[in-house]
């Protein structure tokens, strides 16, 4: 007997196993599909690899929903094959991009706690197929996901039809380690009755009506590392910076000595900063997060963090190998969820989070831009930076003070594209310092940001617009002629900074 | 004796009352101050008209919190006087507008949900004061409210001490219609055990610790009416838009037809799109807003809405002359609570509300400026619009296509300043249609708003800007040069309109 079979531990199903490409030409043109994957971890593989090599034969184009970017270079293949019509809700591979930039692809940039909502309420699909990858299913009919849990659940739920990628190079001791929950339908919804990240609320696996499998796939692809690049000078004193302001919250009383639960975004800075906390004073630490990137391990080893709560573990690949070798460290201080319930801002407010993220640039007022380069190109997508943002009990932003070797300021007169308002946005880092922005106006605001955040080559002119806004007037002062000239100059010269007189 | 003193049960507190001249007194400069009022209702009004006539005696600036707008002119005089060096969160006044824009008074547009965790957790004050409307003091020392309870919860528990106006001129069949709660602090906060508007889960009244009540002030002075104007032709045809696309979102089985809650922003359009559903299909209506305003009662009186909760009770004078007259006949109806509860982002998710608010101008995208006119200057404040646009199932924001007699264009190329961002607006509507954007990419939202909302006079050179910006290409595409150049155009030229060729 085929070992793999095991997996299957409702019988039933094992009849229905078909090939990759089998399950592939069921996806019509005009389809919606809902995908598993999050941040590369647990994305399906087989089919939509199957989807691609099917696009040379004959042309089709579908919409793609996932939890967030998916892995293995899918999402470049899709691009390259022209078979994406609209792509949500995040991505961060450079041909998608492209093709997203084009207008050829119709990416729609969406909270990553909101999509559930959509899907369950019919605004976005209805989706003919799930693909979701599974490590087995339980003899209940339970899926239990891989690495992350992703919107896999409401996708199972609500799509007409499933397809399961058993995934047989998953380790086997992620199971037990999901807590799959969904709240009920708007109209009859109760609280979600979480109030710790360490709370477990649902089931350890995705339930699903077994009349709407329609194929099992064999996979035995892992994960696709994370390119995260490693903690650097700067980052390092940003996360000094950042660990001045948690230390002042503690010494204000605001904060206790262990801090609320913590969020910290994808990518490099923001791991980088959060890795600075093994060298703090700050112990006892919890995460409610969204995905568990290399610092939380390091958390972990170290005992600084004590549990993680996250949808999904996403890895650069030396990690990857410590981390899964020795899982069984772990496991118990492990929770992923859906990102419904990672994100949800009823838990973010409950819980008072310290959510950390990575801006592209933000302006003198506080207003962040984390998702368009020079205000048209999108770069991955808002991703959770704004369920966190908007309800943590501290919001904060991190970025470089410039880019592109000096010749991009992050800090500029007016954002060119808006994803965190000034309403929303508590504490502001680069490697300069931080400006702890809460309960300002505006033109306090803007000489706490240019005193402790902006590069000093940038500082005069970003000084001078101030002062010359200022003599117009206005709660919030511009020159409206020049609010978005900078970004304009940077596309015309290469360069944002101004000679010198 | 006097027959007021039957309004403080709690006798042993009838030894503090005291002029409102000697309470104002104790308000020294620099100190903070939370007063009770939110859009004109249930202000505290005795104590700050004594301190704007101290200030003509003694120089003094506070900081001035509330839930929202003063009435009464107070906000007014408080900007003659110069005495607010301060103010949050929201003001509608318009010599207090003046003093915020010409950076005397430091303003902080804060999300109305949002206040409350500031002062609870230590980031906005210490207070030192809280200055609260009350009908009266029961025995058991619960302050009851008058026409609001805003903030006013959250000042009691938190500032060092209370001012207690008892105003005799606001009805006294109020009582009751409070529903006070509190979360708990961060760390150990539970679910709020909310699930319906009707649902009542606190207190009648405010209890405060009476140790830090340092005195009573007498007031008999009324709420001071809303300017609200009445429906036109232009607001009847943009209600009759809304109605056509809630009746579009019943005819696809996404909304029953009964409609989920509705919450409905402050102003004078917002009132006017929700008369409209008083000749509508639709019946069995529930309110959960933040102001209940006059159409609120006419859909009570009308049978079509059944039940309505708000933080705030604000009528135009004919209203409140025959609301109040026979207010037995709404009591059962209508519960107030404090804003924190009514916007607070986990309920509003949870009943997946159908939000209407007012934006000032929007762009091609979805942006929304709630607050900034040409991008500086402060109207009135973000109020709840975020709070309920971020977590509504459905955000709806409306708007004239035009203002100052068309030479205003309320759609532009990029919103001047933005306070909703794309990933936050659903459907926007003004008297040339509706535009649902929701699941859309840019350029989809872009043709459907050009289609549907603009001005005709404003379409072509929209249009124009639209083609450009895609020949430039971009996710987001636009011309930055142009970008804000409309209105820098209208502070030129007096018009956004560019004369045909």
């Amino acid at each position: 007997m085929d070992q793999r079979l095991e997996r299957i531990k409702l019988t039933a199903l094992q009849e229905r196993i078909v090939s990759a490409e089998q399950a592939a030409s069921w996806i019509k043109d005009g389809m919606a599909v809902g995908l598993s994957g999050f941040t590369r971890a647990g994305d399906a593989k087989a089919v939509p690899n199957a989807l691609v090599k099917r696009a040379h034969e004959e042309p089709f184009q579908i919409d793609v929903y996932t939890g967030a970017s998916l892995g293995s270079g899918i999402d470049g293949r899709f691009a390259q094959a022209g078979i994406v019509r609209k792509r949500a809700p995040y991505q961060s591979d450079s041909l998608m991009r492209s093709a997203i930039n084009s207008g050829k692809v119709q990416f729609v940039d969406h909270h990553l706690s909101q999509t559930a909502e959509w899907v369950r309420g019919g605004v976005a699909g209805p989706l003919d197929f799930a693909i979701i990858e599974a490590l087995g299913i339980t003899q209940d009919g339970l899926l239990i996901p891989t690495t992350s849990v992703g919107n896999s659940m409401v996708f199972a739920h609500h799509a007409k039809q499933i397809i399961i990628e058993i995934n047989t190079a998953q380790l086997l001791e992620l199971e037990g380690l999901h807590d799959c929950y969904e709240p009920q339908a708007v109209g009859s919804r109760q609280p979600i009755p979480l109030v710790s990240p360490r709370d477990r609320i649902g089931t350890k696996g995705i339930s699903v009506d077994t009349s709407k499998v329609k194929g099992i796939v064999w996979n035995d692809q892992a994960d696709s590392p994370s390119p995260i690049e490693p903690p650097d000078a700067e980052t390092d004193i940003m996360a000094g910076h950042l660990l001045a302001f948690l230390r002042g919250e503690v010494q204000a009383g605001r904060l206790n000595q262990n801090l609320p639960p913590l969020q910290s975004g994808v990518g490099s800075v923001a791991n980088a900063v959060l890795h600075g906390l093994l060298d703090s004073e700050f112990e006892g630490l919890e995460l409610y997060s969204e995905v568990l990137q290399d610092a939380v391990f390091d958390l972990l080893d170290s005992g600084k963090a004590l549990f993680a709560s996250g949808s999904a573990i996403t890895l650069s690949q030396p990690y990857m190998e410590r981390i899964y070798q020795n899982f069984g460290r772990y496991r118990d201080r492990l929770v992923l969820r859906p990102q419904e319930i990672s994100n949800h801002p009823e838990i973010i407010r409950r819980l008072g989070l310290v959510s950390i993220n990575t801006a592209l640039e933000f302006d003198l007022y506080g207003n962040v831009n984390s998702t368009h380069v020079s205000g048209t190109k999108m770069m991955n997508g808002i991703g959770g930076s704004g369920d966190f943002g908007r309800n943590a009990q501290l919001a904060i932003f991190v970025t470089k003070s410039t880019a592109k070797n000096g010749r991009i300021s992050c800090i500029v007169p007016f954002a060119s594209h808006i994803d965190h308002t000034e309403h929303d946005v508590d504490v502001l880092v680069t490697e300069h310092g931080f400006a702890d922005i809460r309960n300002l106006a505006p033109r306090e605001r803007a000489e706490r940001i240019l005193a402790n955040c902006v590069h000093p080559e940038y500082r005069p002119q970003l000084q001078d617009y101030f002062n010359r806004a200022i003599a117009q007037g206005g709660h919030t002062p511009h020159v409206l002629d020049e609010a978005l000239s900078w970004h304009a100059k940077y596309m015309r010269d290469g360069t944002m900074l101004k000679k010198s007189p």
